[in-house]
């Protein structure tokens, strides 16, 4: 109940405008469901919803009603009310079907908590109205907060080198070029060309890394980034863009690899040369990186070096150095 | 409750090591609270997660008990009840505070189901025993499958050009910051520069855009990035990482605005040497791309051509043009 897309949903609201809940992305949504426009309950939610309007659209978040009623039955609740946030009619149950909370031939009192990205992260069910507002007002105050917060999988990744040999799924693969190929580009030229090898050709690529990388000779894939110079913007003062576009997608890959708990390391020791002619990529495109792929391995395999990184804190130059607030950072 | 980081602890687990919850990351937690070690319910309870070992580590979960018995009594429950997974001693109780599920001089049976980045996703208070390890299953499951499905923040980032005037926070700029300072470089080199453009200087910058870029006008603050070639790996076969690392940098800055609610959009379309002046970039870095940060704004204010960009699908090449298995796309 709390891991579905709950968005994709188009709805009638009470003034007969057709609704994607799919709009409202990039808000954090209260998706609450009531039984029936006018009754006492179902009234005192939608007013104290109402009443933390203010407060809740100060963290960007919205409250959405949906009921079985119709829209014009809606419509009057709203007037009535004087309710001014969105209330969406589901007289064929099938919102409230999708989120599990359809009874008999009408729904039961539920509230969703949905953040900017449309991730159910919150789920009431069989709420009892008072206080109720108040405590889905908290809970979008927690996770607004905690969104200011660095994104957990940036905060977790990091380019570990213990991997191990077991396979991963030709899906799960996909999806991390998939993730990639989601990139902004200049001019959204997506100069990103990937190669994945596996299998003989893996062995191939890896005849081409340098002993230093003897750590990924266990690895099950390798995704080779390549692209072409002049297939992207080239503009003055030196600013190329299809390595920087190319950088940008790897960054998707790689969070996308550790959301799904791989390892994805890109690295630069290789031969370019015998890398390239293994995968048939042109020779006029750059091989910019090899992203090495595999689920987590057992550090204790890797180098007394390698290892006390693997396990060391993560080495930053400090914020200062890279930073400059209205000038350039003197570092 | 259901949005802490949950790691930072350290506890006595049942041999008397040492362990920092952090030791789990990578992996599902299934952190569970219990009274105390051999009671029935804590039995049964115990026995019901062993059972589920199997299934529970082929999706990548661990479960882990904590109560606040001493490490002893906790190494003699799991000898006599063959427990093979991992015990901790909450003896002072400060890890059930933390999750708020201390009570009177013990615990509440509660259990929180924590995602691979550590981020509590569920959370079970109050439990009942029976049918609880596999409802907790059943979570995990759903879990873990939603996590093999696109991250959402990659999946609704769009390179939006409404964008309102309202300023943004020095606190919020900075974690933008500390987001792309997180990305792998070269050989660990980091050679990004970030100049945060604000106020007056935030003019000056304004004044170097062209008339295409009007968009870009009420932004509250612009991110300019800049790096030097000779800062970052230079390797044979044209491989300049310093664009490249940047463009890993950028992307993970962007997965963190759009978890901010924020937009941030990337653009080329400048004159580098006037922004170069106004920011105090020096002449030899390269001043990739400015990165344009705000509050979402109104469509209505694009010009027809942008608006019907920004409120459309996303364009992509189909897949096949830009994914090869084990040689180049034809594309």
């Amino acid at each position: 109940m709390l891991f579905r897309f709950g968005l994709d949903f188009v709805r009638e609201d009470k003034d007969g405008r057709s609704v994607n809940l799919r709009e409202f992305l990039g808000r954090y949504v209260v998706l609450y469901f009531f039984p029936k426009a006018g009754t006492p309950g179902c009234t005192k939610e939608a007013r104290d919803f109402q009443q933390y309007l203010p407060e809740l659209s100060a963290l960007d978040a919205i409250p959405v009603g949906v009921s079985p009623d119709g829209p014009e039955a809606l419509r009057r609740f709203a007037e009535k009310e004087g309710l001014t946030f969105p209330l969406l009619s589901d007289s064929d149950l099938s919102l409230a079907r999708a989120y599990g909370v359809a009874k008999d031939k009408g729904v039961q009192r539920a509230t969703f908590l949905l953040d900017r990205a449309g991730v159910v992260r919150y789920a009431w069910s069989k709420v009892k109205v008072p206080g109720h507002a108040q405590e889905v007002f908290e809970a979008v105050r927690k996770l607004h907060e905690t969104d200011s917060f660095l994104n957990p999988l940036i905060f977790v990744r990091r380019a570990k080198r213990a991997i191990s040999s077991e396979p991963v799924p030709q899906e799960i693969l996909t999806r991390l070029i998939e993730a990639a190929h989601l990139a902004p580009s200049c001019f959204n030229n997506q100069p990103w060309r990937f190669v994945v090898a596996q299998g003989e050709v893996l062995e191939r690529v890896k005849k081409a890394l340098p002993g230093g990388n003897y750590w990924a000779l266990p690895a099950p894939a390798i995704v080779a980034v390549a692209a072409h110079p002049e297939q992207d913007c080239r503009l003055s003062d030196n600013r190329d863009y299809f390595l920087f576009d190319c950088g940008m997608a790897v960054g998707f890959l790689m969070i996308q690899a550790t959301q799904m708990g791989l390892v994805a390391h890109p690295i630069a020791g290789y031969d370019p040369i015998a890398v390239k002619e293994a995968l048939g990529i042109p020779k006029d495109y750059v091989l910019i990186t090899l992203v090495v792929i595999g689920r987590p391995g057992d550090p204790e395999k890797l180098s007394e070096k390698h290892r006390a990184i693997e396990l060391g804190p993560r080495e930053r130059k400090p914020l200062s150095t890279v930073l400059g607030w209205n000038r350039f950072p003197e570092g």
